[in-house]
């Protein structure tokens, strides 16, 4: 206490009828040490100071306002024990006490890279070669659990590199991780070279992705297998070795797990304990879980998702609608911010998660054509959905279709923009030069296959005359790539697509792309952020750079019914 | 998929009655590019070689097994846009795409020390001096959180040297933290500088610890005035600092939160949010918190915390026994390893701490005296009760006690040790000549009190005759110290309290120090781990290094009844 320290002796007898005058006291600060010879502290608020005399009319018993020594540590007394965690807040007691330099346990990890056909992060792979990616993965996430993470070069597909890697490493480090060579194939022999050198424990594990894993030793080093396909890696990483570092004592973060209704029936085998990577948002204090791509090629589900799902190994699955329980991949707060746009798809919708992502708004797009978003709307599992669907009764966009399927619902639609569709090739292909060349279609439901299936009719062509018209590919710039590659001579796709790819577009006509959303939820904070970014100077920069979007009607609200 | 690239249309009519052989194919691995001409893949199990012919029973569709080009991601579209936290995954698919460097968002944050006292952490402080350590907190926590922190030089009480400093700090960072000097003291500038070169947007805060917060700008930098005293300033970073961050746009760990039964009751006062440190364990299932010292000062309740307790403004508090919603400071697997030791202070608890936290368990013990301890283990509040009561009736230690006050309970105790209990002093005073001399005693329901007050009975000495018996310290240590400062002439403690501070120590007698606890908690797993550090030849020898213990006794198990 800011004060006097006194003997507490002095003080007794004193009252407010019968004040004490005191000549013999010291002016203390808070947290000064009380001087020898006193044995109490007067609270400075409690004492009238009349020259060099201080006046009090209370008395005080012997240790008042003071605290003992070693109350908070004593000479002898320990801190922190082994095993602890060290916290920044210990890190600030250690500095308090005097240490600055604490040894500390640490597991160290070796982490091979394997297979002749890669090239390091940074260099372009030729065809056929792949970047070594998942050992950059699973540095950056062992070393910020606290793990020492030592990367090695990489190793080709040869048992006899592959066995002086593992041994090398085994003798450097606790964990040693294989990357990749783990799956049964020909080229695959790091099973083969630990059971050569040590012990495999376990080939193969009931886990989806991640099936190939392996975990064997080499003495008393742990040597685990990670399959190569980044989702599996990421896979075993989670499951696999990142309870070992538990195990090893580090702390691991404890998972997030919240309940949310599924927007999708997923079918799972029993006897397989399968992860599925999600988008989830809030809506109306409603947790909705939109399943992601489940190839385990698909790194950018990875990136994409927000949470996932596990499916336990003695069910056969969920149903749509269900309530499941989902782990989080982000903070809460990250995920309460998601808005899910389910339906359509433009490469534009990057530029407004872009946009709104600034703000703190995290889109989660989903590219279930038009009719899927118009379905995901009317079961509230997404919060808006974009659209480009022509009526062929009366060439209307959009509208017909809302109050159609959502009847005596308020619904907005805003435009984002007006934009071509038209013929993708490589040889400048029209419409009606279609029949007889092979071509890369849109999935049924698409607003682009409703155009083309429209347009064709009004042609008189028939859809047979044209190879691969069944072949369905999701998005825009897939069909556009589909083409590039040779894999097909033509698809359908928006101007913006075949210009980012240097391809020859031929127009068929353009088309209203709007967003539709429940009118009552326009007042919710992400909605309002997508407006703000759909009327936003930014935005009508990227379309104009893009091509092929007329912005005029950019930003026009329309309401339902 | 492993197999051959075959085309499509080569494959129809195939059948298990009529076989194809192909002779124009490719042999692919998984992963591998189609090569031009071919539109879909067999697996290689479905597959029958026969010299450089392949055989197939069955025909395929175009596109079976082929993955299209971009379906995980392609040129022109958005890898994670702005306001992306950057996960371990994303950092392998962004190298996976090429991106080896990434521009990141960051905050800055300017730490400023002030106080004349201060002496930087590794500096032993002369009296009056204080180590710098709330800046090194600070720096560690939120570089862990992704800011990045510059550490300013400490600043004297000096209004013009803090102006300055602040002035510097605020052109270069985001946030400036000033540490320190935010109180309402006389020496406490923070705030008039922030007022003469910014505006004061708070000064005073209602949460406690940390209170005297000031949170100010200069120009669109913000100010925050961090309080002095430790858990005021660990107080201010959680509450106020870190959620800032959140804001900034940096991932902020969610809090993980669980019930529990608090072991005492906690007063608060109304228009104050109180935040009190806990020890929780989990005893059979039910998760119990332990408060620790609410002192501001005492700094090692933040190390010996495992979870926090908010009392929200509008209550006066909780009571014993109430369930109460707690956030955990550290993983919930460490928590839930933790075991819970009440009851009588011996400087071996930390030891076996120490030997029981090599193998991950968790010792958390509070000193609350031997009876307070009994209490504790009647109420299943702790796991275990470490004692030494004697009874005055028949000079039998610790058994006595437990059948009074747990009847009919099965309860197991083990000895630790028999363990001399003396007079500590600076004159070699012994218990007769303790009449005149000033004391430093322990609580009343502590067994070195309880044994205390047996032996002045015994000789016939009142203890009015001994100044300062009511002044109660919680431990040995703290007893040793007092005497050490010259607060007291002599105390009574176990020896190797005296003797960690060498200081002469006159013998009282030998007591049975046992630690009890319910006999059917005995297979816990953590009582294993205790049990086996008691009996383990590492303690004994820390025993023998602290001295005054027989260790005869010591991991000798008594049944009650």
């Amino acid at each position: 206490m800011d004060g006097i320290a006194v003997r507490s002796e002095d003080t007794w007898g004193a009252s407010e009828q019968k004040p004490v005058t005191l000549h013999d006291f010291a002016r203390l600060n808070t947290g000064n040490v009380i001087p020898a010879g006193y044995d109490a502290v007067i609270m400075i608020e409690d004492v009238r100071m009349t020259g060099e005399a201080a006046v009090i009319r209370k008395a005080v018993s012997s240790w008042q306002h003071v605290r003992p020594a070693g109350e908070d540590i004593a000479e002898s007394e320990m801190i922190v024990p082994s095993g602890h965690r060290i916290r920044p807040h210990d890190i600030g007691a250690l500095a308090a006490y005097g240490f600055v330099d604490v040894p500390v346990l640490t597991v160290s990890i070796g982490i091979i890279p394997t297979g002749t056909e890669l090239v390091p992060a940074g260099i372009r792979p030729l065809p056929g070669q792949v970047v070594e990616s998942n050992t950059v993965m699973a540095k950056a996430w062992l070393t910020s659990l606290g793990a020492t993470c030592r990367s090695y070069p990489p190793t080709p597909d040869e048992p006899a590199q592959i066995r002086a890697a593992i041994r090398n490493a085994a003798a450097e480090n606790d964990i040693v991780i294989v990357s990749a060579g783990s799956s049964a194939g020909t080229r695959d022999f790091t099973a083969q070279v630990i059971a050569e050198i040590g012990e495999v424990l376990v080939h193969g594990i009931g886990i989806k992705p991640g099936k190939p894993a392996i975990i064997g030793r080499v003495e008393s080093v742990l040597v685990i297998g990670m399959p190569g396909y980044p989702l599996s890696a990421l896979t075993v990483l989670r499951e696999v070795i990142v309870p070992l570092l538990s195990r090893f004592g580090l702390p691991v973060p404890d998972p997030v797990i919240l309940s949310a209704e599924l927007t999708a029936t997923l079918y799972s085998d029993v006897g397989t304990c399968e992860f599925v990577l999600l988008s989830i948002g809030n809506i109306r204090d409603r947790w909705v879980a939109v399943p992601l791509s489940r190839g385990s090629g698909v790194q950018m589900s990875g990136v994409r998702a927000n949470a996932f799902l596990r499916i336990p190994d003695e069910l056969e699955g969920y149903e749509a609608g269900q309530t499941v329980p989902v782990e989080l991949l982000v903070p809460r707060s990250h995920a309460a911010s998601a808005l899910l746009v389910t339906g359509s798809h433009d490469p534009s919708l990057d530029h407004l998660a872009e946009l709104v992502g600034a703000g703190g708004v995290f889109l989660h797009s989903s590219h279930v054509g038009s009719m899927g978003g118009v379905l995901a709307l009317k079961r509230r599992s997404c919060h808006a959905a974009p659209m480009h669907l022509l009526s062929p009764e009366d060439g209307e966009y959009n509208l017909p279709f809302l109050v159609k399927y959502l009847p005596g619902e308020e619904v907005t639609l805003v435009c984002i923009a007006e934009r071509e569709q038209g013929i993708v090739s490589r040889d400048h292909l029209s419409l009606p030069e279609l029949p007889g060349h092979s071509f890369a279609n849109r999935q049924k439901g698409s607003g682009t296959r409703l155009l083309l299936d429209y347009r064709l009719r009004e042609l008189g062509i028939d859809p047979a005359s044209i190879p691969g018209y069944d072949r369905e590919l999701t998005t825009h710039i897939g069909v556009a790539l589909a083409v590039k590659a040779g894999e097909a001579d033509a698809g359908m796709c928006v101007y913006s697509a075949a210009q980012a790819l240097g391809l020859p577009f031929v127009p068929v006509g353009k088309e209203r792309y709007e967003i539709a959303f429940r009118t009552a939820d326009g007042d919710d904070q992400r909605m309002q952020a997508l407006e703000t970014a759909i009327v936003s100077s930014e935005f009508r920069e990227v379309l104009s750079h893009l091509g092929g979007y007329d912005t005029r009607e950019t930003g026009v609200r329309r309401q339902v019914p």
